[in-house]
């Protein structure tokens, strides 16, 4: 890494969630300062860009200076020029985010994936901090992942090893993914796959009211919570929940054999009770690495480790310093 | 790679597969001359461990000198000692490989997996040469697997990367595993695999002589090659076969990212007939990186992958200089 923040040059982290963009400001040491967040509910891809330009000027006028911008955003991304290729949660193909904000901002812009950010952000200061080799599963809306082996931040052909998310688990008996595919590991176990659990388990539980008059925008906590509570049909979408996410770190330990897994996203908020539950069930589904190789823990960033994984990516020049 | 080879040093390379163990005498730009094969059918691990110290001694006479061994083993090796912690193929628990072979060679001895093995053989002088991003699936008996991504091959906390074979894709409704899990990736797309496939669609062809009077003894050939012949019952068979491959090869694509996927084992003599079935197929599943930004091919060094790989080993001086 530079010295530069030693003269006070800070970089801008920008994590675009599916509900808010949010700016922070990040010196040398991952130390954030000022933060500036919108909503972006149901927005387009123009008023986005209108709205991560604000954020980013509101933090960029509390620096002494700037250095670059570093943008995690859901999807494939072409690191060469910023364009995201693919998004299915926003639902775009080919949006040239990199040369929008250059054509607003006169200094480097870099874009990456949200969650290789967040890998990079805990694997720097986090979680995953002097890890050789270091996976970070983010359970959120989607479920996004990023892979750090032998030491170095994989990004593959086209930036996009560690998509754990659109691996299929249940080719013939899953639920259907936001990508087309059925039974992606994402469909299974994410916040929105909990739900989707709650409600195949719903007929088993006529007299729940779990889901209440509006079950599609039940939010996965309040399932969460109802299991802990022992809410039996909770508990019941929450044992599925959890063996398909056994299921898919199962997988991630076969292919990648990590020393650590980080759970992070919104989901990993339920801690210790999802460590306990998943731990043993990873245990049995490990066959060839001994049993117990890969620690599995709760993600330490919390919601600002795409930022602050942002703001490394932009002080290291990129995700790659060279790229095919 | 050391220059020993200049003046006439080689190495040894040694494949143990589930039939025979097979030693080459290897230069150091891959070259191999001599070569020493003996049937292990059935033999225990001390009647394996005199065969193969007899087809290490086979080849060493031929060579003016040689430097050191390596050995690829089936399962989980323990790369310090060169323990075989776990291999499901041969019944082997902790079997104490590297020591046995230790106590009557007096040279180093190095042992690793063999798919890894083979995967070093391929990047280093076959399919994968200078590839950044490689990944080598060998289709046999099992199926075994090695990553290189940028440039490093991959190891993990336990040298245990790239166990393809026990990623689960049929977690319900798939085949049991040698390893005791359902579904595994292994099961299915194994030239054992292509037998199961055959099996259970054996009822929809009631008159069918495909698989004759010894079902269970019917090699993946035989069906191959009736269905390369229009045999429906083959036809059938390979069709699940092939989508199951196709599932496993586009979870590679998810996880990694590879620029080249190459197969090899002995299923993959099928050569364009696999490919051209399970090119598109894996086009239809990748929906994260852009569609053939993977390329399949067929792996080149055949069948002396693993022995080659493993003289690269010996020569390297072990799969890593260093471990936890």
């Amino acid at each position: 890494m530079a010295s530069a923040s030693k003269s006070g040059v800070s970089t801008i982290g920008v994590d675009l969630g599916g509900s808010h963009v949010t700016a922070i400001l990040a010196d040398e040491d991952g130390t954030t300062s000022h933060r500036s967040s919108y909503d972006i509910t149901d927005l387009s891809f123009g008023a986005v860009v209108k709205l991560m330009s604000s954020a980013i000027h509101d933090v960029s006028a509390k620096a002494a200076s700037v250095s670059a911008v570093g943008i995690g955003s859901p999807g494939n991304i072409d690191l060469r020029n910023g364009m995201v290729r693919y998004s299915p949660n926003f639902h775009w193909v080919n949006v040239p985010l990199g040369d929008e904000l250059r054509s607003v901002f006169d200094m480097p812009i870099f874009i990456g994936n949200d969650a290789r950010c967040a890998t990079l952000g805990e694997h720097t200061y986090g979680s995953g901090r002097g890890v050789k080799n270091f996976v970070l599963l983010t359970l959120g809306t989607g479920v996004g992942g990023g892979i750090v082996a032998e030491g170095t931040l994989l990004l593959g052909n086209s930036a996009a090893a560690g998509e754990f998310g659109h691996h299929q688990i249940r080719a013939t008996d899953g639920f259907i993914c936001g990508c087309g595919k059925i039974g992606c590991f994402e469909a299974h176990a994410s916040g929105t796959g909990l739900l989707r659990h709650a409600l195949a388990c719903a007929p088993s539980f006529p007299r729940s009211t779990l889901l209440g008059d509006k079950p599609y925008e039940v939010g996965s906590k309040t399932i969460r919570k109802a299991a802990e509570a022992g809410d039996s049909h909770a508990l019941a979408a929450w044992t599925r929940f959890i063996d398909d996410l056994a299921l898919g770190l199962a997988n991630i330990i076969a292919f990648m054999n990590p020393d650590v897994i980080a759970l992070g996203g919104g989901v990993s908020s339920a801690g210790d009770f999802m460590l306990n539950a998943v731990r043993p069930k990873v245990d049995e589904l490990t066959t060839m690495a001994p049993k117990g190789a890969a620690k599995i823990v709760i993600a330490s960033l919390g919601n600002d480790a795409g930022a602050i994984g942002a703001a490394v990516m932009a002080r290291r020049g990129g995700m790659a310093t060279s790229l095919p």
